[in-house]
């Protein structure tokens, strides 16, 4: 395809996405290797350079175990969710905003962007209650899982000055309850939430996989477009495999609110920007 | 004195600092002592209410200490300066911004303000290089004390923006380098450069002694007020004792672009409030 | 009570009142004695400097019978009400607008605020028509008391104008009609029609009793907070006295539209003071 | 002349004069005679219609003289000065106040338009000293007369705060010293300060005669235009008769920071619209 | 009548005047005659002066004529309507556009104003359709006149744009479809819409005789006002001449959303300014 | 290349380029082949969609050379000037003004975009003065070419007003003088001209060779940089072809004031973006 086609594909989306916001998720390998990560940080900041108001999201369950082991730790799971006592959430906050997030600000500021740091905290950006029910199977049941919360309000004025300035706001999944507690919320969730309170244009989840994958096992059944009903039908028949699950609703939430979604391969070489500026389109997009 | 005279002196000070920019440093027994630590925010949160800016700036050497030795790392310190590897980077990071400024930042919230929590690397706020010489006694000497940084610059446009739209910033001391390393820096020498940079209406060192005395072990020889110049002679003559010599150092500095500066004893009970709204005053006043 | 529980006591209703108008009524002793009146006015400057917008509204009967009088000229009172034929009104409007409001501005620039005089005249602020029938005990009759007015409406955008610049204005009770005829009204119903006009935050009535009181002959029957519904009852009782009435219903106007309002002392130094910024409170509140 | 050539000819004045200020000084006949202040106060009125900024200045000698009189006090001159003792300025404050400016404000009302009374109190509009020196003939001697002032500045804020939002301004000639006591000005001299602190478009004063005369008995001597230079050496000449005086050296003042000043014949109907809007003029120029 | 009654009468049009839009439509005589055209477009420039924003609307069919002739090419008319191939358009366009319109911006600009030239074309400003039907006497029958219009709609935001910085518009009746192809319109019906769309004051056509005659050949019988439903009942009734039927029809469309609409004569020096601003008016009223 | 490349690369010009002003000249091939001109005028509505303002200029030679001979006029040059008779200017004003502006504005149009087309009438936007010397060889004579003009000024105020509401300006070379008579003048000139007084960030000539050759015969010698210097140097030696001599003079004007300047070949497709876009470039450029 020769330059000026790819040109005049491009402009029209550089066009309808100038001034708008995109919610990214970071995860999974695109935290682990360096290089990734990065790749994807340099790409977030070329967004900026067109227009476009990035907010990053970022997880690290990883790196919170291995800092617990160091500690001398054990990490404990229920229905995936890590038991968080008050010791744990210290090394959850210590490792979320203080390794994790601190890395992420500092490559967005060696490519030549300005990143602020947030957390739940910061503003009272997120609101959790402790979580006390989970489901298993069919079941639902009562849980105790320390400073595990589920969000109840995102306060995005603090996100939205921010972007009005000209920073890039990278969010760490640490929520505070009523009474200031900190509270341990999944990343994913998150970055929905944030996407829904912001009305953000789009939210990209960069994960380890193609996309959606009819069946996991078999790269060949990638869904390229899912409506929401049906992918609340998939969520409902409790098909989704459990790491994609908490992603998938994520973009049930913010597509409620007219927010594209898509689930992209984080390993793929600059997939951010195929997925926006070309025809193509890469993953899974829900809306 | 009757409560209407202590209005009537409050008053006119409340009118001359509306709208004005405190830079407040928290450091010793304040951050160690939960319930002092308590009674200091609520009244940094009490100064909003009267229109005043408040910039929170915190220490926390003995919180990094403390980490060092759960992880089985020796700490090291040479002039009084903590030698810091990449190891020791990563755990000041830690407990700096992901433990300290965080639970600044859930006490504000607690106390109905709302905080943002900053490090050097959010908008590029603290510019350092490394630090190559130090001073011991008269003789000036090459070290390398690995990833501990002098003070270039302040770009102080995030912590303004985040004071216009009515957050309280909370900032940890740590730089960055202009290839985006992290630098360990003195907690009192970034409050002196913010309060500079911001030409802040005041500096407030909050300490565990009653102010500077001119002689350390004798409480009745507090300075109540010191110029510039003879803070100079004090500090090169070598008889100011090392905790405190960073501390009017800060002060000197701010003083020089018209900062009034104040170190005062942070152990006593809303030495804040006393200070900024009655005649009397307490600590010492450096102009 | 120490320094600082004061302080830590009035920092939070300052913050509420910050931006907020109050129309505060000057009349009695607060008028005649040069020193109350000084004492007073102090206070009123006070309040701006904690970023309060006082309006003063002034009344001044005795005045105009001695102008009165010294021109040979014999006062007559029907109801209550000074009958007010054209010398009259000129007297009345030389001794308010061009004496006591003088005065009173005079004060207001000697303690370092700026005053503005003000009548109804002045863009048409307060609307009035000629008062037709009073009320004498249960019986309303048809009267001619010359140019003695009614309000109708406020115009307060003069006022909004004068505060929004940072003067403080002061009102005399003179009313226009619509043909241009300036007209006499009470000074109390001025200040209560201002007040809801403005939709000011509080109303405060400085009188020479210390309040409301339920035995007007007993100090001990002081009624220190009132319902509007109970104010209502007291005065369709004809138990109200003749001087506090018109202050009564001015209070039951104002409130009406959702202003605090207060009659207090003002023979008492500094009763504004405390009113506005201890718990405590003075005279009687009517919400 | 055709209508259509009066229209053409005045079009450009009013393209010329849209939104400036225009000082206008009342006095004489025109304060005196009902039907012709009222004609005058129409024409004001007017000038707003075609986006003008009228500023009134009153004079009223002989109203206070009235009052006085009435009041059994003896009036006495010196240097055709008024003395004024403590009982004097309380009557010139009631009379120019309380009684001229509120007519002017009333009439401006009745007419469609929106007037506010200030005096030299308000915003500390008009700053004097006590006149310490006379100059008779040509010797220059000490005199005590009591509150006569001479004026040292305008604060012209207020002014302008009212001119912005659509009122007229009405002033008394009264003055404020330092020490907040009020004194009594020449209403000419006012005038002309006040023009040349607005630097105003044009200063007019009606007066009772054509203009300035050559020959005070000679009406056909009236000078049509005459520069600045030429007005000062007439006054120090000494040729010029008291009551013109005054206003020549208000013009000569208001002329040298640019205003364009006209003193014309208030006793002629709609001498101010033909002044302003046609190719003519009347009376006496001077710029 | 003096000249202060012709001041006092037109005082208050400028006042109801200022800042408001006027659409002036020029035709006929006023085209032809250098002389005339330049007295009209002096007076369109004056009314700036006095705030008036004048939008100007032209004609040009004679002239389009005088071009075709020699280039060879036989105007033919159906129903009073041009029939209009490609050729012709490119004629009509090069007239109005290229000759008239600019003709217009030039006499603007001598006598002081600043002028912008505009066709339907510019910010599409004009959008028609191809006129399909025309009615000749009762019946309606389909037609292919080529590029004749019919308006659809106006886009004012150009002029809106034009105006508020200070420009006179100069509109050519020219109109563009969707499809990109230019059409030409009846320029009384385009000064009508224009009017209409910019909800404008007035709407003032120019043209060869005294106004609205209820006899065609008889000048006495001069309509002075008529109502919109009045007109609508002469158009229906077939008894208006086809040169005042589209200008009759342009004035109903214009006053059905409060635009009042004048036909007066052209002719007459300075017949605009005397139907602005004197009692009397000049030709038809329509409203 | 890989689109990503691509991509990454233009991602940098855009942000470059945003809110920037390009100048824009058409004339030859582009303006005489319906299909180039078309692509034209889509890459330069496309421009818009990524932030830049493009402003056209348009040349017409041809055209005018055309209609004049319809009308039995014979074209006559001196020294490569169009000697301008009364006639030939009304000619040229209908063909560059009527015709060719009112196409391009057409195509805008067709394309997504809001054209307005300009004269230098519209808001006196070119000011010129008569020609009366030219060049020939090393002599510089006397000319009297009619209305041929030089520019003089620049009034870019039209022109930004139409950029700033998001509308794309075309410019016919037209210019006016002092007494409002039109001129004509050359339209690379003027494009040149108007890149100076708005500043642009660059002035694109579309022109029918590759750029400027350093023989005009051998496309080998494409000089793909020069300096403002050399280009100077090239001019004197009398090198420069005809055609390209106002091209390469109206660069170094532009380029002058800083604006960085391209001649490139508007026969090959898309030639505009290739030199926007991409790290490559094509034709010359000067800066």
């Amino acid at each position: 395809m020769s330059r000026e086609k790819i040109l005049i594909e491009a402009l029209p989306y550089i066009r309808e996405f100038y001034g708008s916001t995109m919610v990214i998720k970071l995860g999974g390998h695109a935290l682990v290797d360096e290089a990734t990560m990065e790749d994807v940080i340099k790409d977030v900041v070329l967004l900026r350079f067109v227009g476009i108001n990035p907010v990053v999201v970022h997880g690290g369950g990883p790196e919170i175990t291995r800092l617990m082991e160091r500690l001398g730790k054990q990490p404990k799971f229920v229905a995936g969710l890590r038991v968080t006592d008050d010791e744990t959430m210290e090394i959850v906050r210590m490792v979320l905003v203080g390794s994790v997030n601190e890395r992420i600000v500092s490559l967005i500021s060696k490519h030549g962007g300005k990143g602020i740091g947030l957390s739940g905290n910061d503003g009272r950006l997120i609101i959790a209650e402790k979580l006390r029910r989970v489901r298993r199977g069919d079941v639902e049941e009562e849980v105790d899982l320390g400073w595990v919360g589920e969000i109840k309000a995102i306060n995005p004025e603090v996100i939205k000055m921010v972007v009005t300035h000209g920073y890039i706001p990278v969010v760490s999944p640490i929520a505070v309850d009523e009474q200031g507690n900190s509270l341990n919320v999944n990343a994913d969730t998150t970055a929905g939430e944030i996407a829904a309170a912001l009305k953000a244009k789009k939210l990209i989840i960069l994960t380890d996989v193609p996309g959606l994958l009819r069946d996991p096992r078999d790269l060949s059944t990638l869904i390229s477009e899912i409506s929401r009903d049906e992918a609340r039908r998939l969520i409902k028949g409790g098909v989704v495999e459990s790491g994609m699950l908490p992603k998938l609703e994520a973009c049930v939430k913010a597509a409620s609110v007219g927010v594209v979604c898509h689930i992209i391969d984080g390993r793929k070489p600059h997939s951010l920007l195929l997925e926006l500026f070309t025809d193509a389109g890469v993953g899974t997009m829900l809306r």
